[in-house]
C-alpha cells in the first residue's frame, strides 16, 4: 500500500505491506484524512515520531481479526476512530491506574494514532482496535466525518465545564480548532465572540452566527480589549495567548486552555491567583458527541475546508496547509 | 497615634491622628500584627501602595460609628478582620457585578487593608467596616488569631475543591503560607507531603504530622521527584514552581496556584493541556472557617512564629523577616 513516513523532518512516499491485525483490531481503508497543526509539528520533530502521521480520518472497515460473529458486523462499516489506544486494546496483562478509572485517553502506556508509536492516516490503510471505532451515520458525509476527531476535542469542553451555566463565551484564536470550538459553544449558547487576526477567518466564523472581533496582535492591543468573559477558551496556538486570556477572563471565571504549542512562554501567573481563575487544560474528546453534533446539523464544519489533494500529493498538501489563510486541507485516498 | 508608612521603598515611623470613622465602621486597637511576604513586596513597589501596610492582625474594637444599639455590642470585642473592603461597605450607590453575585472579595472597586488604598495594621489603630470583622473566641489566643488571615487563605482551598475526594495531597514550598496550607489539608486528609528546600522548615512541618521531602532546587531535581498527586498545591512563591507542579500533578488532577510573585515566569503550558489538569487560582479565604479551625485545635500555627518585635521596631522586624530561615514575625502594639 501507499503510505507516507516522516524522515529527517520531511514526508516521504513509501510502499508498505498492508498491516497485520491483532485480535480485536480492524483494518480500515482510509477515504479522507485531515491535516492538523500537530502533523506540522510532527514534521518539526514533535514526539520524535518517525512513522506515518495523520490522526483525522474517515474510512471503511476492510477486515477484522479474531472476533465474534457479532463483531464481524463491523465489516464494511464507514467509521471514524478514537486516536488514543489504551492498555486494554494493547492487551497488557494489567491495566494502568488511569485506565482503571476509565480515563483511557490518559492511559499511561497509550499509543496514539499517527502521533505516538502507531502509524496513522496518511496511508491507504490504518489499524485501530474495534473499541476505538465509531460508525458514521449515513446522513453525515465523508467531508463532515473527517472533522470528528478535532470536533470531539472541541466537545471535550462540554464534558469538562457546565457550559450552559454561562450566558456567553469568548474564544481566542481564529484557526481550525478555535473555529470548531466556537461552533460547538454556539450550539449551546446564544452569544459566542471569537477574537482573531485574520479577516477571512473571522468571516468564516461570522457566517456560522459567531460574533467576531479583530485583534491586531501587537502588545498594545490587549489594552484595547475591554470585554471579559466568565468562560473563555484560549486556542490561539501561540505563547502570547495566555496573558490576554487571563486578562479577558473575569474573576472566578473559567479559562479553557487548548493550545499545545511546544516551547516555553513567558507568562505572569499572578492574575490567575488574584482573580481566582480556574484554568482547565483540554485535549481529546468524546467521538460520540461529535458525531451526534454533525448528525443534528447544529455544526457543519465543511466551510472550513480550503482544499483537497490526492493522498499521493501529501507533501504538497502539507506545504499548502501552512500557507497564510489556509484552513483545513484534506487528503483523498481513492 | 504611631503608624508606619511606606515612602521610597522604606518604612518610616510617623504620628497620625486616630482615623475618623464612617457610619458602619469600627476603630480597632491593634494588639498583634503579622508580617507577610506581601508586605515585603509592597516595600518593593507592589501596587504602588504609599500608606500604612499590614493586613494580618488581631485587635480590640475601640469605637463604632453611626450604628444601632445592637451593633454597639461590638465595642470591646477582640476581633480579626477580612481585608477586602467591598462596594457595599464603601457606600457606593450601586454595587458592582461581583458584589451582586456575593463575590465581595472580588469587588471591582475594592480597597484592601494595608494593600490597596486603605491604611493597614502596622499602626496603633486601624479602621474596617463592621461587616468585615469576626469575633475571636476566648479559647483562641492573640498569637493564634493573628494567623487568621493567612489561614483563611489556606482554607479557601476547601471552598474551591472537594478536598476529601482525594486520598492525599502534595504541597510545593515550605514557607509560611505553604506550611499553613499543609496543616489545613492535613486536617482533612490522612497523608499530606510537603516539598521544600530548608531542613528547619521541613522539621516544622514534620512536627505537625506532615510528610516531608527535601528538594534540592536545581533544575535536575525535577527528574528525581517521581511521585504524582491528584491534588497538588503550588505555594513556593517562585516562578520555577509551576513547571514542577505541572509535572507532579497527575492527569486530570487539580493544581492549586497560591504563589503571587510578580514578574513573568518562563513556563511550558502544554503539560496542562495534554494531562488535562485543572489549575485553580486561590487567594483570600473564609475567616469563619479559619477561626473554627483554630478553635477546634486541629491547626495550631504558633510554632511558625520566629520572633515578636514591638510595633516601634517595625523596620527592624521587616528586615528580620527577610532573613533566611525566619518564618512568621509579629509586631506587638502595647
Amino acid at each position: 500500500m501507499l503510505a507516507f513516513v516522516v524522515r529527517n523532518r520531511q514526508l516521504f512516499a513509501t510502499r508498505k505491506p498492508i498491516p497485520k491485525l491483532r485480535p480485536g483490531w480492524a483494518l480500515v481503508r482510509v477515504r479522507l484524512a485531515g491535516i492538523c497543526n500537530t502533523d506540522v509539528e510532527i514534521l518539526r520533530g514533535y514526539h520524535n515520531f518517525r512513522g506515518t502521521p495523520g490522526h483525522e480520518f474517515v474510512g471503511k472497515v476492510q477486515d477484522v481479526a479474531g472476533v465474534s460473529a457479532h463483531e464481524k458486523l463491523w465489516l464494511g462499516k464507514r467509521v471514524v476512530g478514537e486516536i488514543n489506544i489504551s492498555c486494554h486494546a494493547l492487551a497488557f496483562r494489567s491495566i494502568c491506574i488511569y485506565c482503571k478509572r476509565g480515563l483511557t485517553r490518559h492511559c499511561a502506556r497509550r499509543k496514539v494514532l499517527g502521533i505516538i508509536n502507531h502509524d496513522g492516516a496518511f496511508a491507504e490503510y490504518l489499524t485501530l482496535p474495534l473499541e476505538n471505532l465509531q460508525v458514521v451515520p449515513n446522513s453525515v458525509s465523508d467531508e463532515q466525518a473527517v472533522f470528528v476527531e478535532p470536533l470531539a476535542a472541541a466537545c471535550e469542553i462540554l464534558d469538562q465545564v457546565p457550559v450552559k451555566k454561562f450566558r456567553e463565551a469568548g474564544v481566542l484564536g481564529d484557526g481550525k480548532l478555535a473555529q470548531l470550538i466556537a461552533r460547538v459553544l454556539r450550539s449551546q449558547l446564544s452569544r459566542v465572540v471569537l477574537y482573531g487576526k485574520h479577516n477571512e477567518k473571522l468571516a468564516l466564523a461570522h457566517a456560522a452566527k459567531i460574533e467576531t472581533q479583530k485583534v491586531r496582535g501587537d502588545s498594545t492591543d490587549s489594552k484595547r480589549i475591554k470585554e471579559t468573559f466568565g468562560l473563555l477558551v484560549e486556542a490561539t496556538g501561540s505563547p502570547a495567548g495566555l496573558a490576554l486570556a487571563q486578562q479577558m477572563t473575569e474573576p472566578r471565571g473559567t479559562l479553557i486552555l487548548k493550545s499545545t504549542f511546544h516551547g516555553a512562554a513567558s507568562v505572569e501567573t499572578w492574575p490567575t491567583v488574584v482573580k481566582e481563575l480556574t484554568i482547565v487544560g483540554s485535549r481529546c474528546g468524546p467521538f460520540d458527541k461529535a458525531v451526534a453534533l454533525l448528525r443534528s446539523g447544529k455544526v457543519d464544519p465543511r466551510p472550513l475546508i480550503t482544499g483537497t489533494f490526492p493522498l499521493g500529493e501529501a507533501p504538497a498538501a502539507i506545504r499548502y496547509a501552512q500557507q497564510p489563510g489556509v484552513m483545513k486541507v484534506l487528503l483523498r485516498s481513492s
